[in-house]
């Protein structure tokens, strides 16, 4: 396909000051923070489906978008000239990474043989385009929620057909995956979980979601797929519950089954509000349990219901997030993928980049902002001096399980205790991080 | 203390039509249903804490009901006086359990002996009570959230000391527990949790607290108490975030720490919802997870953000619960736990009654109709057609681990799957619990 | 179109004791209750929309409905196909009304003229339908959201052209109304709101929308239409904030505009929730403001935050809700429609009748309770003698407007009130209403 | 009494460098921003309640703060002493303004002479205290929901008597507040809602609510006071649902009783998120009705369904606001007034300052950033093109009353007309306001 968005061309950094719209004022990729250059930090990514495969629709109303590679016609033609479309966009735009869905990317045929044909061809595409471009592959994933067989859950479906035809998707998504270079490979069981009780086995749709996971890493170390494996939770939506509720969740999940060293999360700042927890709150539960892996960038609306997969543009709400990150080693193969959904009265060509820009420059800016906050680490000492009873004698026995209630008892009547009131000092803190916020 | 519920007797069953407000219409403790007796089955308990230690104070007003053994005068005193009602309220309800904290029935004291002396004279008021009167303890616990040096947590608490003081509380309270021949511990963690993350090391907290929830089990085993551990989910309120959110994240806690066959969940109905879940959920989850121990019966309201933990009065909500529960072979050491607030403008000494009677009515009308719909399964049946296929040789070959993604895509390949779509009925199902409610 | 429902036939009154899933267990359209017919009460409707051209689609899914008339082919031979499907179901299921957007019943066309046109053919071919079957219309609207040109609003749109267009619209889809009989029109302002108060005029779109109301008005007066114009108040969804948002903004809008005895409310069950109102306190609001005309009896579900039009199926909502009707003397012009979805794993065609069956016999059986709970209304005196001070001299005095804060202030220091603490009664009322629910 | 705040001083400007935390960072009073002072902007208050009368308690704790004045002893001289400190307070932090409550400032007595007593007393106390500092009092207010009398209610209350006992305190505070020179009076109906619809007459409560408030505003013309009267919105909390819901149900209610001219709306942020509505929100909703008086400015939690009124933090969140405020012509007699409460864990007497020196700056910081995209309009200049249309022919003749819906539709059918789709350009707009926040 011709060029598509014509009139704009690779965008670039061109400081705060510069007054066009459709240029970075943060995010250089080049520039280092904190000991690596943002790019190498950030690890940005755009996706696939809400920008190509998507018209605009919502619930009441038809598609608002012209995407001409969305009409009708031959379906390989049409899938190449959106992955034309694609590319040109991602290559644009600067993100180094992008990340797609099987059937993004390849018409799904009428039977899993076309499936399977269909994405031997258009997997050579990517390739031929990856070359092209330098672009790479952060994640890719199956998509088994769409199609109307997976209605009832795909590895929780009450059918081990529809539970056969996933675990085929989701083998050829993994094996194209690691063909092309992947660096993580992503599960969001969108329609794993249930819409009403009473027709469903929790235990059973559980054991066979558990077993579906084992199978899943059995099959990345079979195929020496080095890059991680990935949960994404999310609380409900499209299902009224949804196995993989929250960061918690999901660990629970996974001691069962015996995959907690195998698979991290994928936070989702949407997901995270709609499961009624902060963002900062999923990212610091999964670094807490191990499991933290990677981010898909796009936050929700306080006072919505559902997904609205808007673009990040809260500098106060990734500071703190990234400084958590940073503190904790930065991302290993994970990034901040843009799962972003234009608006859908954002019907120009120009809003595509409107979107990403603003949001790679918002989290550039944050990261800038998490190195300051990191570099004098107010809130780090503050937190340290806070514990720092665990360090003593009396706290580290505890700990090391010397000590019984018993034995706690009887120190504690002996020695009378009456521990002092300290603050917590949360007003103080929160000055000291907009101190590094408001210059 | 002389009556106080004067002109209000034992509480009696007098059926369906009585125009008596002041008795049972469904509640007749020794009707056999599904095999036991109403009493068996529903094991009722009140609590000492909202009924007699609370003054009908909220966040905006001042205490509206008139409690004499709450005014001003010998703490001692005042104690027996508040155990003299309680256990005349108790026993006139007729309900065979009660549930206390230690403070609600001991007076702190000035000091940690002062507090070990004050339990020590009022375990034996209340063995003293509870022989007079039959009473028996569904279960202790103590209050490690109430006094001002619990404000930044008992266990998970950043001073080792406040660890020490929640410890002897436990040690005490498991121990009277044991000696008044209670049932269950409960664990409800009340401020284990955070008001903001920029103070708080959440890898350090969990540490503590599942090194504390470790030493319960050890000393439940040392000291013999044949009693259930039982640790109560709520998502937040009073703090930001509390770290047993609900009973998922309580599984992944306890399987962290090894304890998930030492300890069980006390659901609250309130706490289910203010979690965003329905209680079913938490119930179904719960007993899915092999976690399910009791319940406190507590509702909340759907328009409000807050435990308002009003009675019970939803059949609609209670029979499906109780068919689960029936199901997986009802109550154990558990039971039905009345942790409910009259409203605050609720001022008779009458609408205590009138609350915990037309709560005890809901449950037991809700026991018969859950009984109904277990008698002749329908919901049964249809959940064990719907999962037919796993009963099959393909689906049984793959949870019994016969299978991996590529031998599963084969089959489906070779055998061109396209699994049918089959309805989920969820109309009809609703329907066929609407059958047994309306007649 | 040859008969669609095959094998079900006209849906007949069994009675409670049937074990016939397609039968009605308490909805007998004769039976007498509270001085009139069932049928006479409820004014069951049924919708074109959800019910016939709706797919199954989900904003993560395709549809998954089995749909004839929703296939490729000559757009007015299917809207005719539809029409005769819709009718067929209308009549078996033995609705009395059924309601319809135009563009639901009528291919919108590629041009203003040719939805004018179609419009005409099609309202001559519901008008052969109704005089068919007897059928009649609740009410008629426009759909003036669905199509891309109101993406950012219809009579709040920023451009004229688009308030145009949906002028056009209304003015046909009322004109029509009048002509097949409708006893109502109802306006849903569904992209009346805003996305990003960014780009948005609230005084300006403000006006526009209530001098659109105005003209509506002042052209049903012009035509002599009798029915009931209805706005149907909602909070978001699909737009970040609906300018209806409740019953009382809905108030506020219409004094501004001098509408409050022009036009009334459709409350909708699920938009009440959504609105983080009970469904019986958008009613009792409704009814005290005056402006209660009809329902939308589809309920939303109390853990997520989008329209999921459900079946009704709790008496214990509906009993209350139909009390509060009944005492303000029962529906007018308008009734309970229901704009209800199956849900999408109900892919039978069974479950069209499953779930109207059982919302119609949910809501006789409340009505039969409602008026039960009228009949010896506890309630209602209980009410009375609450606020019986009001009727006395004082009381009086101040609400006719006699007194100021002055000679107020003078009268309760003269008399030094202490006015006495009386039980707001909750528990006891809650009772009341169970008594009447559990037999 | 003596100070109480030792080793603090005034609080002075130190600019964005300082590195002491109790020091201003922008709040620098005399700066002049937009035409004005930021003394003169921002109007700052603090408030008497949540620093001075209340201990830390929550619903499940006690009181955590050390706070002498609070203790039993001679109320009169405890009333004064708080009086000292407050001032104190109020002095060293620099606010001009501050606010209290009846019963904040004046023991409430046994009787209502009491009240009037001591009011007497107190309002000379404070009199003679904002000579003494030059302090001015922003508004004052009666508390007529903490007495139990209050439990169902002041002027919506069934007992007239309690509604007499209200108007009392209004008339009393109304009159301290004109005596003091407040520039506001407020009325928060703290229990003017319902806890069930059960028990409660909504048309009845409606009018003794209207009847309560003219008398209001015809007290205020009787004495000549030339402030603003308040309502302050809130949706819940303490009771189920509160009758002043948000800023569109009270203008409804102000229109039915013809007070739209009369009061105004006191916002607060926290308010506004409880009712599901963004700060944002609210404050262009009562600008666009002519509505908007006064704010609140303390926060709550996005994850919490209570009240937290914690001190502001968020630029953010301020930025849009204050740009909507200065493009309405900034405050008249309202302010930004902190009704915050410290964290319960803050128990440290400088925890008073930095919550509040914190919150100043940062709405010191953002009124600058308003101020920027105020100066440079680029909101306010994409709003003014998007609807353009209605400033030409076609729009200004349909919003004169020009036009029918008949004329509408021949004009469109005529002209065939066919709307063009417009970007809303929400990306675009965000990344507008980001360019002033992030330098």
């Amino acid at each position: 396909m011709s060029e598509y968005f014509e009139g704009i061309g690779k965008i670039q950094y061109e400081g705060p000051e510069t007054e066009n719209p459709l240029a970075f004022r943060f995010y250089d990729e080049n520039k280092v923070v904190a000991g690596r250059t943002m790019k190498e930090h950030l690890r940005f990514a755009a996706c696939y489906w809400h920008n190509f495969c998507w018209n605009g629709f919502d619930i009441f109303g038809a598609g608002t978008f012209d995407r001409p590679w969305l009409q009708p016609g031959d379906e390989m033609e049409m899938a190449k000239a959106k992955a034309d479309v694609a590319f040109e966009f991602f290559t644009k735009l600067g993100v180094p990474y992008y990340s797609f869905h099987d059937v993004d990317v390849t018409p799904a045929g009428n039977s899993i043989k076309e499936y399977i044909a269909n994405m031997g061809v258009m997997m050579d595409y990517l390739a031929k385009k990856q070359e092209e471009t330098g672009m790479k592959l952060m994640w890719g994933t199956a998509n088994a929620f769409s199609h109307p067989r997976y209605m009832s859950g795909a590895a929780s479906n009450p059918n081990p057909e529809v539970f056969a035809y996933a675990a085929t998707q989701v083998f050829t998504a993994m094996n194209a995956t690691k063909d092309l270079g992947g660096e993580n490979y992503v599960l969001w069981g969108g329609r794993e979980g249930y819409e009403t009780l009473l027709n469903t086995d929790l235990r059973q749709e559980r054991e066979q979601l558990g077993r579906f996971m084992q199978m899943v890493v059995e099959h990345k170390h079979k195929i020496g797929f080095d890059g991680t494996l990935l949960i994404e939770p999310k609380p409900a939506e499209p299902t009224k519950h949804q196995y993989d509720y929250d960061t918690a969740t999901v660990y629970g999940f996974l001691k069962q089954f015996g995959l907690e060293n195998e698979i991290k999360v994928n936070i989702e700042v949407n997901h995270a509000t709609l499961a009624t927890h902060s963002f900062q709150h999923e990212i610091a539960t999964a670094i807490s349990l191990g499991l933290f892996g990677s981010i898909d960038a796009n936050r929700g609306d306080y006072q919505l219901g559902w997904d609205t997969d808007q673009f990040p543009n809260s500098v106060e709400e990734w500071t703190p997030v990234l400084y958590d990150i940073l503190k904790a080693g930065g991302f290993t193969t994970g990034g901040c993928m843009f799962d972003t959904k234009l608006r859908r009265q954002s019907v120009d060509k120009a809003d595509f980049f409107h979107g990403h820009v603003g949001a790679m420059d918002t989290l550039a800016y944050s990261l800038e902002k998490a190195a300051e906050l990191l570099d004098n680490d107010v809130l780090g000492a503050n937190v340290a001096d806070r514990y720092a009873g665990w360090s003593q004698d009396f706290g580290k026995s505890i700990l090391a399980g010397d000590q019984s209630l018993e034995s706690i008892a009887k120190y504690a009547i002996d020695n009378e205790i009456d521990p002092a009131h300290v603050s917590g000092k949360q007003e103080y803190l929160e000055n000291v991080v907009n101190k590094v916020l408001c210059k």
